[in-house]
Order: C-alpha cells, then structure tokens, then sequence
C-alpha cells in the first residue's frame, strides 16, 4: 500500500462550493500513477515496453466533500490481478481532520500499443510478478480467489 | 428515457488518443441535467426551491474507446428512487456506428441548502411523484422494490 | 464570422459561483474547431492531410461572470493570418441578456506531424486560400497589412 | 519570486501527446494560490476577510509542449500593483532540461464578497502592504508607474 497526497485546487471546486466528484477520479489515477512509479512499473516504463493499460472500469463512492485548499490522502492497493485484469482500490482521505472522502476502485487490461489485450504473465512475466507481489495475502497465484477465501475461513 | 448527444472535444483526449475517462463522469452530469430539465425539475429548479441533489456515488463501463469529433448519444433513466436515494443509468454509444461507448450509473441523496438529507416525499411531494413517474413498471410507490420483483417473479 | 453556442455546464463552476475562468480557453477551442469545420478544413482533414495547428498563445479578458445553464454565444474570425502565423479572435455573450462575457483570441502554428514549421501557402496552397478568405477587407496576401492601413486611408 | 512545481499529469494531455494549452492556466493558479500563501494572504485569509479576486485577464504564449510525468517549475512575480488591478506574471520551464515551457500573466481585481470592487489600500491597507512590498524595484507606491520608468531611464 502506497501514500499519495493532493491538494485540492481551486479550479477542482464547483459552485456547491466542493470539489467536482469528477476529480476523485482524476486523483485516483494520479495516486496510481504515483503507485506504480514506486514499483519500479511507472507507465513511462511501461509505454516505453509496449504495454498500456486502459481503464476498464472506475467506481467511486462519495462519503463527505472535499474542500478547496484541503490536503487529501490517498491510499491505493490492488486488490485483486488475474490474467487480464487489474483492480485498484482507492481510499481518499482528508488529512485535516483523518475522515474518509470517498472510496473507489478502477479496473484494468493490458494491451500492446495497437489495442490487442495481452496477458502480462506471457508477454512481460517480470511486470506480472511485480503487480503479484502486491497482492494480499501472498496471492500470487492467478487462480488464488479460492485459495484465499478457504485461507480466511480457516481463521 | 431521454437523448443527449455531446460531441467530443479536443481537450477531453489524452495521449492515447481517446477521451479521457473521466469525462464520461462530467458526460453523465450533461446528460442528468438536459434529463431533468426536460422532466421540468431543473437543477436551477431545485436550487430555486432550496434542493441540492449531491452526488453519493458514479460508476462506469468503459467498452470502446471514444475520438474527438465523435456524437456521442446518451440515453438517460431513472433505475431506482427510494425515499432517501436516486439511482439514475446511462448508456452512450457512438452516433457514428452505434457501437456502446460506455455504461455508467450515479447516486443521488437530495438536501437541504444546509446539507441535510431531506425525504422528497414529504418537503416536495410534487417533485417525488415526477421522478417517481419515471421508474420502470409503473413502481412508484417508495415501497416497492419487493413488490416489483414479486410482480416479476409470477411471469 | 461565425457563431457557436456553448451551454454551462455544472462541472465548469467553481466555489465562487459561476464559470472558472480557464473554461472560456477551452470555449475558444471548440469554437475555432466548429469554425474550421464550417470552412471545410476541420480538424480531421487538416491532421489527415498531415497539419497540426498547435496553440503558441492565447490571451482572454473577462467583463462579466458566466453561470451554469446560462447559453453562450462565441463569435470567432480570423484577424491576421501570415505566413506562419495565424491569429483568431472570439466574443463571448450570454444570450440571456447579450451581455458580453469575455474578449479572446489564440494565435497557432502550423507544422507537419514531426512538429517542423510549415508554410501553407507552399506546402496547402488550398488550405491557405480558405483561410486568406477570412480575413477581414480581402487582406488576402501574406504582406498585406500595410495595404490594408493604406487601403483604409484611403476611406 | 516564488517557485512552485507541478508534475504533469496524464489526464491533463491532449491526443497531440503533449500537454492541453488550458492546463497552462490552471497551473499559474496553481502556483499563485502557493505564492501568496508563501505571503500569508492565502484565498482562505482573504475569503475570511471578505475579499475575493477575481480574474480579469490571462495571458499565456507557448514554447515547447510539457509532456506527461514532466515536473514543471513555476516562478511567480508580481509584475505591478496598481490601487484597483494586480498582475502576476509566470514562467513556466522543465526541471528536465531547464527548458522554457510557457510564459503567462493574470490579472485581478478585488471585490468584497458581493462583488463590489475595493480599494485594499483603504479597505485592508495591511493586505495592500505585503502585495506592494512584492513589487520590483520598490515601486511601493500606487503612482509609481513613472517614478520607476524614470528611475530606470537614470540608469
């Protein structure tokens, strides 16, 4: 899990007087970025091998505005990676006050740089076993939800 | 169910050469607006007669990629209304080959200018019963959910 | 001289209550494109025809606040166009009340796809006419501008 | 002179790869919310003090594009401070190669929350203070327009 902050910009709010919910989904995508870059896979590195990975999916949930000025604490982890989709949770966080923003995820695939999906474990294993590594619960393994879901019920 | 068409801009593209996704969060606000203009409830309406309808949550299906230049049409309805929510669907599909760009939905709770949750049903009976007017099968009881799906359930 | 018309949208305001101001940049965007278009030399021709026109200035000073749902009526014209510079000039008003918005203008470039300078009228002595046409008193040669005092002198 | 960096994101290029020209002014607000919060005059103290201000005019010329993942280093001056106009100009430049990315300027005005202008030399003469300790060459007094031409023309 990884730390990214932002701080909400003026052109960010709306005439609510809070920020727009459109930019959360902005930010999650700025803390991935962040995310990625620490592992070693920013998508300059990625873009540079090949690979792009559009957004297949995005959802957020909006628990209390954000405000002008305001420094928001984003964590992000993946939360689930099998062969050809990735997904990312997001939980946004004032760091006046510690209270929860908003919570969102964002799904995505792989492909080459003409569109085509690809499966990272064939075409780049180093950068499968990378998003892996993140995953909880050591489930490395593309077919773990299972094992996972028997590993918790044996608590 | 109404029809909004946008046509993209250039500055709603990325370096991919596609829209950006996140302004098919901004896309389904246009589309919300023209919708709830058009059943006479306005967001200046609303704001007139002490209403604000924050988002509480959004979530989108990306399916193809959408250009510059491109109409893109999107159909418009209300899904669910229960006494304290509005869940509102999008679907938009590309004017030029029909093809489905993106499906999305969002949440609404409506309050006061203060910010408190208000129950339409009983400070603006006249604005509950438009949106309830516009619930699929006729639902337009707030209590309705189970019977509609026994309603569903005998066929 | 040609007229587009933008409508507010919710996501353009700010906390201060009415449209943030780098918005009206991006109004003078979709105007010049629906401009170009008009002239038979959108965008998509221009770029399939190997011309980007990329933006080297822009400059816009704001008279009166824009609210969201309020329609705005861009006019655009061409007001100088040299060999390797073109200038293009916007009014925004409300059609609410006329009254004016803001004054703007963008000055662009035009280059090949690999980003090196072109002149028009040697490379798209067609694509150079059009745009010549434009201007205002048929200044219609590169070096016209002092013909063009002298010719209004002579008034 | 203050230096603000900004890390340019992916959601702010343009299908050009570089990125959009609006992003520009939404940076030199960036940098100018920093710059007078350096000051101790930040939006906050002022909304607080009933002062808000406007944007009245923007201006921005183009050097070479940013690209994504770029940090860019904004340096912000006030330019001149006249009793009822302030401009702020911006220079905006890669902290990769040095390289110049955009020069900008704003300019604003200041009105009490109704939106009435003010003078802050007699409304908040301490705000008047700081700004005006901010200008070149200690031209601290509203006329000193000439006085400072001459003072230069002396050189």
């Amino acid at each position: 899990m990884q730390v990214y902050v932002h701080r909400v910009h003026y052109y960010e709010t709306d005439k609510m007087g809070c920020v727009h919910h459109s930019n959360h989904i902005r930010w999650m995508e700025e803390a991935r970025v962040a995310f990625l870059e620490e592992l070693g896979i920013s998508f300059r590195t990625m873009e540079a091998r090949g690979i792009y990975s559009p957004v297949v999916g995005v959802e957020c949930r909006y628990r209390h505005p954000a405000y002008f000025d305001e420094e928001i604490q984003i964590l992000v982890r993946i939360s689930s990676f099998e062969t050809l989709r990735l997904k990312i949770e997001y939980e946004m966080s004032s760091m006046t006050d510690g209270e929860i923003i908003a919570t969102g995820s964002s799904e995505h695939c792989f492909t080459d740089l003409t569109g085509r999906p690809i499966a990272l474990k064939k075409t780049h294993p180093d950068i499968d076993a990378v998003l892996r590594a993140q995953l909880p619960l050591s489930c490395s393994d593309a077919q773990c939800a299972p094992q996972c879901s028997s590993a918790q019920n044996k608590k």
